[in-house]
């Protein structure tokens, strides 16, 4: 039978992140290709305890249907969290996703018809790209520089486009650059927005996660209008595989996200919001993000040393103050897709830059590495099998 | 700010299903309206200790991110029980997915243009009309009578509708009327679909749970031209609120269907995968369900008698084998949201006919009972308080 499948369906999909997955998965390979958090930075011990005693002492709320906001009290303590940290107003609800990745996904649904215009800057995560892509919106990128993206370029895109519906920015220690947005850039870009009517999809998180512990005030900190979608996730503080994340946007946005959210999976899964609710109210989560903090500072120094040290002096790197990743260029004409094939044939990989652009055929000389969840020695091995292949390569 | 939403985001959402769990939580009220499987039937002792052990001796595995297509071993013993049912050929591959709700999501998504045309029993479940209603597809409704769909009206429709994408059926103890299609009729709707090239979205959450313990052939069972979607779910005979599900298809099907899977939710939760995989290699998951089927076709018997005795000699109703779901009908002119409205001012709520149909706006003076969570005696005090509402309002 020949399919008629939609035009959405037409385009291929994410099929690089799930096949940066399986590379993780050879332990006869150093991945710097990953994104994961540091497994040990999971409170495993503290969620068992937990699980077990929300599954025999409250099974009704566990194990039954729910609302498709998510569980009240789960909502109140988010929002309480949200707003001691300076984010949210009057207008402002908030509703508990199946990940942060759902957040795009719903606030995709609710503004992008087919033929739309998502700006995001150049290059972002493939995970929102490609979700942007699924809808039929039409990505137009704006290039990023030191201390965020280019305003410029920015507004200009904005004039060129009266059909842009969103602006998606990572603006904290962005994937994939590592990347941070100063505040006088927030300013200007939420301006920005204000003026061409374009809803501001804040995708923060990695937020928590600054190496010194200073976190710079949120878009939606500066949200006088109601036009930021604050997107924020459990995966990097607690846990990814639970899959709990949640929103805060006004509440008229809020309403049609929690319509198609209904529709989508009726509700994030009840043991999972009740475990990290709990976690929440017994244990003091600042107190390991610090932890977490002080652990990717030291891994991120450990690999910025190792490329300065193996990989060839013509190679330019980011330097993160944050997050999981740094992003290196070969400042030539070579591809780094092809450069990715070359080194997986000597044990090591990355992600070719190419991945997260929004032309993704065009040859890009980028490339992402991640030092998260290896140990230091690991790290260093990996940047100097790296740095032997690329001179090889190169030379 | 005037939000622009998209197309899809203006026609409202599934606002019915929220406004009928919050009418479920309200103790005041003998709510006929839920839809819940029962409490008493979920494993929570056996789950708590699955997911402590789970969490202390596999923290990575529970907590870390996976793959789209959920994990492995789980997919392989999903893949084997439904290949001992009969359901599944070479060419199928089977995914996991966050409830039984994503896979009508994602299938919507991967085949349906807007415009497009989505053919659905009428009346249908709600939360899949409302999923096809938000990509824009268009609803054309093919009655049921006591054996399953109208073929002559199916075959009627799909002549008329040649960009029909997808026939959306709930074969076993149908929600809302309870009905299930013969075997006769299911082998003519297969051929029907093959006929016309129209996909066959088969939703069958409740084929578990026929009283008597006799499961009919599945149309997966029948596919051998790979034209059927089979959407299974735990959601009935484990759990609802850990939302895992799994989808079986062509591989062709499924690899588009992850690939959206993907940008949705990125994988489903990684513990309550686990949790389900686990309960099934260590229990007899049979035996629960054949203690389910026994409850449920009490419970309906409770209510099918307490019908007989205190509704209207006028109302109609169905007489399922199987399911959760009695349907009845005023048979006259007036419309059951008005009805509803009397009722639950008498304590008494059920879910209106209209809510199912693909016109939501004509009146319709049949309504949905539900007989699954309460106990036997508030059953027959629901239904007693709805006859002398019903025969007051009637008067």
């Amino acid at each position: 039978m020949e399919y008629r499948f939609s035009t959405k369906a037409q385009g291929g999909g994410g099929s690089a992140i799930e096949e940066i997955l399986k590379y993780a998965g050879d332990p006869s390979v150093i991945s710097l290709a990953g994104g994961n958090p540091a497994t040990e930075t999971f409170p495993s011990k503290e969620l068992a305890e937990i699980a077990r005693e929300l599954l025999l002492e409250q099974p009704d709320l566990a194990l039954q249907y729910n609302t498709p906001r998510g569980y009240a009290p789960f909502r109140e303590l988010l929002t309480a969290r949200m707003r001691k940290a300076g984010d949210g107003r009057d207008f402002d609800d908030l509703f508990v996703v199946t990940g942060g990745q759902q957040a795009i996904d719903l606030a995709t649904k609710v503004f992008c018809n087919e033929g739309d215009v998502v700006l995001t800057e150049e290059p972002s995560f493939i995970g929102a790209l490609n979700n942007f892509r699924s809808y039929g919106a039409k990505l137009v990128g704006v290039p990023l520089v030191e201390d965020g993206v280019d305003v410029a370029a920015l507004e200009k895109a904005m004039d060129a486009n009266p059909n842009a519906k969103l602006f998606y920015t990572i603006p904290s220690f962005h994937n994939p650059t590592g990347i941070t947005a100063s505040v006088d850039k927030r300013k200007a870009v939420y301006a920005a927005c204000v003026k061409h009517g374009v809803v501001l999809l804040e995708d923060d998180p990695y937020k928590e996660l600054p190496f010194d512990g200073v976190k710079l005030p949120s878009y939606k900190s500066m949200d006088t209008e109601g036009i930021v979608i604050c997107c924020n996730s459990f995966s990097k503080i607690l846990s990814p595989g639970l899959r709990v994340g949640w929103v805060m946007a006004h509440r008229d946005i809020i309403a049609k996200m929690v319509d198609f959210k209904q529709i989508a999976d009726v509700h994030t899964p009840m043991l999972n919001q009740l475990m990290a609710l709990t976690y929440l109210q017994r244990y003091d989560i600042d107190a390991a993000i610090s932890k977490m903090q002080t652990l990717y500072g030291r891994k991120c120094k450990v690999m910025l040393d190792a490329i300065e040290q193996y990989l060839p002096s013509t190679v330019t790197h980011t330097t993160p103050k944050g997050g999981l990743f740094v992003w290196c260029d070969l400042n030539d004409g070579h591809d780094t897709r092809e450069v990715a094939q070359y080194c997986a044939a000597r044990q090591v990989v990355f992600v070719p830059g190419s991945t997260f652009m929004t032309d993704m055929d065009a040859p890009c000389s980028a490339f992402r590495l991640n030092y998260s969840t290896m140990a230091d020695s690991r790290i260093v091995e990996g940047v100097k099998l790296l740095g032997g292949a690329l001179k090889e390569f190169l030379k």
